[in-house]
């Protein structure tokens, strides 16, 4: 019952933030304020998040904890090229894709607050890079070598970036990445 | 003159300021100390920086700006896939590393700076999102659509940054995102 309660209270906090955030711009409003529209303290609002930018992102802190607990499917044969590791990503990057456009409303007005804002920019872009120290992590524990590893996981995330660049619909960026993915995948093919 | 007595008072603020955050931490250098240092006014630190984060970034900044001086070499036959908008990026990411390695122990200590500093390591992203988006707008003016052009710009920035986080000598930065590029442009010829 607690946990439960907590649970609704962090809800709470980010359902609060992202309405005060939408309506005054991030740098007008305190974590006072959300805490208050919230009905917490503050307190509690520093027991879920470590700033006011933090709260930002929670959807993307989810995304990060997804991603940690997923394990890749291995390939039936020996081989752990990079190319298998990038297609062992696959799915896990699709469904990073669509959890975080599941509210395709709050993933439209997250996009829209984060690249006005240049702070948030760089905090979204830094949350990137743990995304890819944890894909990566994945294929090593899958059993690829780090080189392999390391560029498969920043070549799906570049698909998500050639996806998000493009401004798809919320409903599209999956689509797109996986568009992307394919491109990716048949370099070697064509001049 | 002027402009070569401002470009000493420049190259006097960033010395200045990477020796203070070497000693002292980010955290614990104000604008000011760094201005007493460089022997210049706090309104000339803040002509030639934005604040004391950007400061931290010059050569970054300085990349940026190679860049969007770039042309791409165009390939004779007509012919603008991403593996095409790839392999003419190469030279300029090459040159990039180059650059961004150029003294190799200041190098060394700006990445450790930047690294240990979380909102630094936001900013470095950021601007490397910026890099990005000129590397795209270089195949854009080569004659590539814009779909290839966002792809091979994030794959040639995923090289890049494959090759930093195996955290090569700065000497070896260059050869390794050349590695990297090499991996990608092979996906589709291994399983």
């Amino acid at each position: 019952l607690i946990e439960r309660k907590q649970l609704r209270a962090r809800q709470r906090i980010i359902a609060a933030a992202a309405e005060l955030f939408a309506d005054h711009g991030f740098d007008a409003v305190s974590v006072s304020d959300i805490a208050e529209r919230a009905e917490v303290g503050r307190t509690t609002f520093f027991r879920y998040f470590g700033d006011k930018q933090e709260v930002v992102f929670a959807r993307e802190q989810e995304v990060l904890d997804l991603i940690a607990g997923e394990h890749l499917e291995i390939p039936r044969s020996g081989d752990r090229t990079p190319t298998s590791a990038l297609r062992a990503l696959e799915p896990v990057l699709l469904r990073v894709c669509d959890r975080m456009t599941s509210s395709p409303d709050g993933y439209r007005a997250h996009m829209q607050l984060v690249d006005g804002h240049g702070e948030l920019r760089g905090r979204d872009a830094a949350k990137m890079r743990v995304a890819a120290e944890r894909l990566s992590g994945l294929l090593l524990a899958g059993g690829w070598d780090a080189g392999p590893a390391a560029l498969a996981a920043e070549l799906a995330l570049a698909c998500y970036w050639t996806a998000r660049s493009t401004n798809p619909d919320p409903e599209d960026l999956s689509s797109a990445t996986r568009n992307a993915l394919r491109h990716t995948l048949e370099l070697g093919k064509s001049r």
